[in-house]
């Protein structure tokens, strides 16, 4: 998928929003979502999303949503590496398939890191549900 | 450098807001500056950062800050876009060394991606700073 194009409401973030499909949460208002991302590329790897905006990147964002999409990136991080303590936190944002992209819903994941230990391959598996539902968990427990 | 830690003022982002060393700025306000990174990972990689915030990182920066910062990674990666017609832009903000962190000075990358085209090492060599300048500049003309 190029940088431009439509969104579609099929998209599986568009169906975690709205409950279709399960997924790991750690918190959200009417605004936004955190939740743990299915195919974690470390221990800890979770998403934020908007659960109001059609925006599939930070091209197409609307300026308050994006607003309000941060403040949650930031709780969540904080809260990340005060239940988890890891050496370090990415925070990244893909525009686009070849950036990354493979969710048309705008989203930033946060990802814990640990010294010596290199990233996994994105999508290279899918965790347990029990184990994302317990890492939810102790960073919901976290949260300021 | 852990996640902790205290503000170093030598650090070369502070440098660079400072006019200490030269950089090749895209644009600025009092709040906020973008400017091309001295050692891209990809052709068209540029820097956001606060020029009034002491932040190491996304864990210690004030929000208010962040919203500003967060508007110009969004200006800048429309920029980037429009002047250079990547396939992908990357954004990305590291945390604590481990993760990737080399200067602690909050910032966020905005990195344009093209098909086939892998990503260069983060500090793999130093770029022209002419080359710098006229990226920056082709990046400028396509501000909103």
């Amino acid at each position: 998928m190029s940088l431009d194009g439509t969104y579609d409401d099929a998209n599986i973030f568009a169906k975690i929003v709205r409950g279709e499909i399960p997924s790991a949460r750690v918190f959200e208002d009417d605004d936004v979502l955190a939740f743990m991302d299915a195919f974690p590329q470390a221990k800890g790897h979770c998403l934020v999303i908007s659960k109001t905006s059609k925006a599939r990147n930070l091209l197409d964002v609307e300026p308050e949503v994006l607003v309000k999409v941060m403040a949650a990136v930031q709780r969540l991080t904080r809260a990340a590496r005060k239940a988890l303590k890891p050496d370090g936190i990415v925070v990244t944002q893909f525009n686009g398939a070849p950036a990354g992209q493979t969710i048309f819903h705008l989203h930033f994941h946060v990802i814990p890191r640990w010294e010596g230990e290199a990233l996994g391959r994105h999508g290279g598996g899918m965790a347990d549900p029990a184990e994302l539902q317990a890492l939810a968990g102790r960073i919901k427990a976290a949260l300021d």
